[in-house]
């Protein structure tokens, strides 16, 4: 008890220093933020010795534990995945400030002047599991965006992610900027993520990665405004009007290249149509790379591999070697159906038809929609910004990839003349 | 029990249908929509009569129950008052289509071309207080960005509200739209409000509307994203380098041109070296208006009238005529007195001195920040959005007044040949 109070006032404290040093964040030109990241690249580098070191404790611990292999994996540092983030921080110095834009003037007719121009949010919470090069990525996407930002790491990944945070925030004195624009919650304490989600007078917006259990215990919660990933059940739509090789092609990439990440593809929507022409090449190289296919009635009589499809297999985000198959009769069997089944992250029509594709783009109602390519391109980085915090599902504020751009706000600046209000 | 269960599942039909219906919406014409909007307003004047004869019923009850005038006067309709929501609809009809804008094209090196285009939300819920007129201005905003609304008046105005939903489906359904575009909880059970709360799959957004006693009600209990307005407590800050004649007028406009609104002016923020020069007219023409002034030491050294204020005198959102009023050493001590008091609403600096101006606008961390001029210009209106839902004091999605391009989102548009991702 007496601990977790303990604790509890060491958060506020995190919070109020955070508050304070965002107004000097704010401030800041690019040219210092720019120098900043470059430094804090170097400084990985130079460090990588004792990262790793710290990162082996962990690992150790992990192994232990018994903590699976693909868990094992997302911990494990090497001096290859430093030098990763070393480049996704160069990345971020290269792209352009988000701050200080003017992204609208209204010239009003008693001579008001009102601006509204993009600055920073303020304070940003992320709480993330054990991978700790996301310490990193936020941290540089952070001060880019001129926020202060309070990291809370996975606990199994607690010492890296820690030496991480304290080789940046070397960086950060080094280039004259106040160290705690990068703060890490010191406790493994699961309380201390508690406390977090109540400091709505602290902090701005909370991004929790990881999990859906994790998403839906912060949600449920939490009291401060969050951009979160719910799921990422992605569809590629075969439509009649599909060029078979392209179909092939960009549907294995979609489903196949990296089966674990949000924008592989798990539903295969496919026009009754073209099912004998397009379909029994498309499941060759599904079978020849290993993919287990479960599909409906029509689907199953082109191949005995292909098993029959349970009613939730067209809800369910696989993230395996596994694809759901559907025939529907058209367009409009296919919009109903994503509409019904989809969860707006990222859908893709295949189709040499262009008034099919733009009804495609208009009406289905996720994050990303796509023409003639792969599901797996939803991605910050595919995107042109540099580094992402995730692909936000929401509608509100940012959706799609979070890049810096989406870690600001805008205020207005009215300049007048002494115009008093009628 | 039962009733409330009835109640419950008719609050999911109206989220199921308003969910149907937004698809329909999202795909209409700008000139669809306006020539709604249009029908909307002749539909009000055509109608006034039926719409007056339920908010008589209204009025009859409140006066029973003994409600405050104040309260009345926000309840009562007449026909001046019906012709107002006619013209504020109109405006909405005029003003550009947010929807469709293509916010930003990023080509990519392996030729796809992203783009981010604007869209409606999808299905809006608004609870508001009694005040019958939010009907209209929330049913034509919600329409011209395209998105579906669900409407949660207050129980005290039911039937003046209904009667405006009413007619203006009627007009919908006229002009060949969906009328469930604008959908009206129409029950006066308080139940129903945290049965909306909880929809978070039918409702993208919530706006709540009213004191801030509902605000917090909503805040602690919603589980879908909230567009919200806490506080208005607004400073008007006299720089050293004010005109005096200027800092005079837009100091009495602020304050006292209509108390009661959000961004009036509550606390007078004065620098030391002018208090000789600018407080004595400042402060005859405060009593004059019938002023209440509470100031520290150094301003009741100036007048007899002006009486002692309490420290949580500079944390009150009075709207009322009174008026706090802070001495200050200058541009810094202001500056770290709004950051710890402020609202992050609506401040001003009245200053020749560009400098310091330029400082205050970036440095003040509000919604709107203002340069020679009254706070009373926060508004939609004033600031040429046609019509508002209100001013959003957090900092995610809208922040400053909410207009119809507030209500909208957006997505992103992939075209590409085939491109795999490698």
């Amino acid at each position: 008890m007496g601990e977790t109070k303990e604790s509890q006032e060491k958060l506020l404290t995190l919070g109020q220093t955070a508050r304070a040093v965002s107004r000097e964040l704010a401030l800041l030109s690019s040219s210092q933020k720019d120098e900043a990241l470059q430094a804090m690249a170097s400084s990985l580098r130079k460090n990588a010795r004792q990262i790793l070191k710290a990162n082996e404790q962990d690992l150790e611990d992990a192994r232990k534990k018994g903590l699976s292999a693909s868990f094992v994996d997302r911990l494990f540092l090497n001096e290859g995945r430093i030098e990763m983030m070393a480049q996704g921080l160069m990345a971020i110095a290269q792209a352009p400030d988000p701050v200080g834009t003017i992204l609208a003037t209204f010239k009003r007719p008693n001579g008001l002047i009102i601006k509204r121009v993009r600055v920073p949010l303020g304070v940003i919470g992320v709480i993330y599991e054990s991978r700790p090069n996301v310490t990193a990525d936020a941290a540089g996407l952070c001060l880019k965006a001129g926020n202060a930002v309070i990291l809370r790491g996975g606990s199994d990944s607690f010492r890296s992610s820690l030496a991480i945070s304290e080789v940046l925030r070397g960086a950060l004195r080094e280039s004259r900027l106040p160290e705690d624009a990068l703060q890490m919650v010191s406790t493994r304490d699961r309380a201390a993520v508690k406390a977090l989600l109540k400091m709505d007078r602290y902090i701005d917006v909370l991004i929790p990665r990881g999990g859906p259990q994790l998403i839906a215990e912060i949600s449920a919660e939490s009291h401060i405004p969050l951009l979160k990933h719910l799921a990422g059940l992605c569809h590629t739509y075969i439509h009649e009007g599909a060029d078979p090789e392209m179909a092939k092609e960009v549907l294995l990439n979609a489903k196949m290249r990296r089966t674990g990440i949000c924008g592989a593809t798990e539903v295969l929507l496919i026009d009754r149509a073209v099912l004998t022409s397009h379909l029994p090449g498309i499941l060759n190289g599904l079978f020849t790379l290993g993919c287990e296919v479960r599909g409906d009635l029509k689907a199953q009589e082109f191949d005995s591999r292909v098993k029959p499809a349970a009613e939730n297999d067209y809800d369910t985000e696989f993230l395996a070697p596994i694809l759901a198959v559907k025939t529907v009769s058209g367009l409009e069997e296919a919009l109903s159906h994503i509409a019904l089944h989809g969860t707006q992250h990222t859908e893709a029509i295949i189709t040499e038809d262009a008034r099919a594709a733009a009804r495609f783009l208009r009406e289905v109602d996720s994050a990303i929609v796509m023409h003639n390519t792969s599901t797996q391109f939803a991605d910050g980085g595919e995107f042109g910004m540099g580094a992402e915090m995730g692909i936000a599902t929401g509608k509100l504020h940012a959706r799609g990839p979070i890049g810096a751009e989406q870690l600001t706000t805008f205020k207005y600046w009215v300049q007048g003349k002494g115009q008093l209000r009628p």
